[in-house]
């Protein structure tokens, strides 16, 4: 399956981006945010790669996110010159690492302790670099971050150590599954006056808020409307997966496709069932498991390596069956590359092969 | 984390093994093996390396079972040399690669089609060389595998095609997390029924059969005390994870210890939970969630890069937390590599390290 070989040359099962379909999201998204007067930083925690992270910022992303520190000395070593690790780091060997890289790129770290400060502003005095400093609030996730009124006294430890305090963190991952819109434009809300809480506590102990960031795919039109936040986030949108698909849509959302698939083949079948050789090893179902791409056939649990098809006119032995995961995010960090296809599923032709660069980077 | 350093100095999320509890398990499921007069394969799908592979050979198994024809390659580039694929191959390119690596290793693979065998047998005579041919039989998960009763005539297509036909794949997947043990033993039952059908079948066909293979770690005294079983394919007995520890043992059953561990640490503290640093990229929740391993604390799905643990005491920020994945064959195949620790949890060493070699390898 070299670049230039038809669609059937692609072993299964195969991580594919129709690429069609996404320069259509990223083209959508970097409007949206031009129209909106907001600054895109999408999650390259999504896509883990170097050349998805430069095809967004040509497309005018200010830079990328990641969650860990080892996706962002990937991409950094790939040419991704802007990141922000939406994320707290607490171990000292992992501070030195990313106060070393701070002295090569553009970086952004969130905090959400006293003891995280203080540890990262070690780090930077003794390699001499700086970075810019996010305080992380829980706006209704009750995972990571301080409460919105415990902003301002964590955002002046930032500054008494000499840091540049840089805005706030404010992402509301439940909120973004929710399948109601206006179940999420009301758990969005929450999240706007936590983080309207927090920057008063910030303007109260005498500092300035730059900036507010967060959002998600299923979120970010009630974030940009809101005139708090200033830079959206948003990571699936590119690739849309099955969850996402699931909601129903914000009314003035712009419209996303399904761009990622995993490529599968029939490799037995029964009388009542085909089974295809992708499971769990290639498509994560914490999400819940994959649709069957424009048949209406029921995908079904097989294991780690089968899926069982049930429903009409099942395929035969050796057919193709494209499959739209669950979650994207996940089921991208179990492959090693991208199929990216041009001309779509049925008679496309391989452009390109991408590597998932940061695939397994979790520390 | 280089060899000689202490526990404290392994990054986290990181893949453990406690090497004292893993040498055991090998040393009691070969025992079971040679005490119960039946050959042990054990199935690489679970620790993707070739290092445990031969370890497991070393111990007395008579080669490896793999799932996808990719880990067969890598674990034969790697010195492991009697491979059995416990799985369909259909995809000619695929059949290509099985039939040169024939002739280097000895291979097995598993038949349950008409196509599958001529395709098979064609791709052997270009290539010229042989391996043992397993027709693959039903015996109630209801994925792969022909009925029981049609296993003869497979047999006999095998067979006219100038193929090795080697006995009978009867594996129940079903049946190994049924949480009873009489239950296992239950289903076990019908799976033996089942082989005694096919065996009675073939031999009608006028074949021998040499062989049936199959079991899991949840069901495997059933089938070495069948007097049907000649081989078992068991894999998790060597690491156990938090699904196969909630099994009730069945009361013969050698016990196996738990030698599988992500370590993670505490980045985030909230006034009733903490965060630790171990998602569903660190670890697969298609069984479930993890166990946090000594404590009482619960562990709730925090994401992709997090987990939230309740309950009295809590750890403080950057302390460590051990996880017991709730299932271990695709959380190894989200790891780069594992440590191997010597001395237990708590004041271990690393001895080594082991690359997942056929990580991803689902093709």
């Amino acid at each position: 399956m070299r670049p230039g070989e038809g669609v059937d040359a692609i072993e299964t099962p195969a991580l594919v981006i129709d690429l069609d379909a996404m320069e259509r999201n990223l083209a959508r998204m970097a409007e949206f945010a031009r129209t909106h007067g907001v600054r895109l930083r999408p999650h390259a925690k999504m896509h883990k790669s170097a050349t998805i992270a430069r095809l967004q910022m040509q497309a005018g992303a200010v830079g990328v996110c990641v969650q860990k520190l080892s996706e962002a000395q990937v991409l950094a070593d790939l040419g991704v010159d802007d990141i922000f690790i939406t994320n707290e780091v607490i171990a000292p060997s992992k501070l030195e690492r990313l106060a070393a890289l701070a002295q090569r790129i553009r970086l952004a770290v969130a905090v959400d302790s006293a003891l995280g400060v203080e540890r990262l502003a070690r780090a930077l005095r003794s390699a001499g670099g700086t970075l810019d400093v996010f305080v992380e609030i829980d706006v209704g996730q009750g995972r990571c971050g301080v409460a919105p009124a415990a902003a301002g006294a964590l955002a002046h430890q930032v500054v008494s150590h000499g840091l540049r305090f840089a805005g706030l963190q404010a992402y509301h991952g439940r909120a973004q599954h929710l399948r109601g819109a206006s179940e999420r434009e009301a758990a969005t809300r929450h999240a706007v006056t936590a983080a309207r809480t927090a920057q008063a506590s910030i303007t109260a102990a005498g500092i300035a808020c730059p900036l507010v960031t967060g959002a998600g795919s299923g979120s970010f039109v009630f974030e940009a409307a809101s005139g708090v936040y200033g830079e959206l986030q948003v990571g699936s949108y590119l690739f849309m997966d099955r969850d996402y698909a699931d909601n129903e849509p914000a009314p003035s959302a712009p419209r996303f496709e399904h761009a990622l698939f995993v490529k599968s083949q029939v490799v037995s079948r029964g009388h009542s069932h085909a089974v295809v050789d992708a499971g769990h090893k290639s498509h994560a179902i914490d999400s819940g498991l994959p649709r069957v791409w424009g048949r209406d056939w029921t995908f079904a649990n097989g294991g780690d390596e089968h899926g069982i098809l049930h429903g009409a006119a099942l395929p035969a032995l050796g057919e193709t069956v494209w499959l739209v995961p669950g979650h994207c995010d996940p089921t991208v960090n179990l492959h090693d590359e991208y199929v990216a296809l041009r001309g779509g599923l049925q008679h496309g032709v391989v452009e390109a092969h991408w590597a998932v660069d940061a695939r397994g980077c979790s520390r």
